[in-house]
């Protein structure tokens, strides 16, 4: 009896923001790279912090529910200008977060500059470099206006390319804990 | 025929982190405040950064579920000593935050020095010091290991004491939007 076994992995990248929060979700299937959905949750409209938040948790929640991703990537500055902003940036990753945990769906997170240069060759490639490149990749016949999309798509791409080969190698536990604690550089460790 | 107005209030207090998130659930009949629990998520014993995220994420939901609060109080710092710690601040609130919001439940913040100052009187009291304040209150009778459940339980309190006037001349609507947008200076705006 030949077993079936499942050959297609469904990636979810997430660019939590609470201005914008970009989403991009690809397919691999035997190494090819295919685009199912990608867009942006805009929140410029909504006044109220918790409102953003709100929009937020329930958006990735759909996206999770809809595509059943494998796992998820999220690209996740560890760093920045001023304590308020990360505060705000940190309740925004907390909210995407939260929807891709609740369906135990194992996240992996990338700083900008690693998946720049994991999708371009170019750790300082601007946003229109990587866009670019997304384009040729998916065949993508025009630039979107909102870049924040192709940053979320980049974030997928990156992690299919960087954890593609070790995939393979890995013990299919099919636990994102098991997961963690092999991978511990993976994850920022608290404390 | 007499309608049956609910007078039970229930308010669920948060004091969200990454080693320990503290918890309160208090009900509030006729201005007689009634504790109803509280305590500790300890999450040190969790290596992974997105297990203990998720765990916060469990364990509000559950609160949320188990007691219908009607209203989430959170104590929120809005400022730290790095940008680092207050991404992973602002991560843990963001997962607390949307357990309350998946359950549409209104969520209103407050600075700790707020939660002092109206618990206690002094805005600079220490965490025994309200601790005994609320044992007082709720004839607790021995004092809680673990002061970050005391935390949580004063930012009920003090949701209660500075809500508690307003609240019985605003509109019921139901809707914490409505409320959002009725008392905008409760929550810090975005943009």
């Amino acid at each position: 009896m030949i077993s079936r076994i499942r050959k297609e992995k469904i990636i979810l990248g997430l660019d939590p923001g609470t201005s914008i929060t970009g989403y991009g979700v690809i397919s691999v299937t035997s190494g090819k790279l295919t685009l199912l959905q990608y867009g942006v949750i805009q929140l410029g409209k909504y006044g109220a912090h918790e409102l953003k938040l709100s929009k937020i948790f329930n958006r990735v929640l759909q996206l999770v529910d809809e595509y059943h991703p494998d796992e998820v990537a999220l690209e996740a500055p560890f760093y920045g200008k001023n304590v308020q902003s990360m505060l705000k940036l940190g309740r925004a990753q907390g909210v995407a977060m939260a929807a891709s945990l609740y369906r135990e769906v194992p996240i992996t997170e990338y700083a900008p500059k690693k998946v720049k240069q994991s999708v371009t060759g170019n750790g300082n490639a601007s946003k229109e470099q990587v866009a670019r490149m997304l384009m040729q990749i998916f065949a993508i016949k025009e630039l979107p206006k909102l870049l924040d999309a192709t940053d979320a798509l980049a974030v997928a791409v990156c992690h299919h390319y960087l954890k593609g080969k070790k995939e393979t190698t890995r013990k299919k536990t099919g636990s994102w804990v098991e997961f963690l604690k092999e991978n511990p550089g993976r994850t920022p460790q608290s404390r």
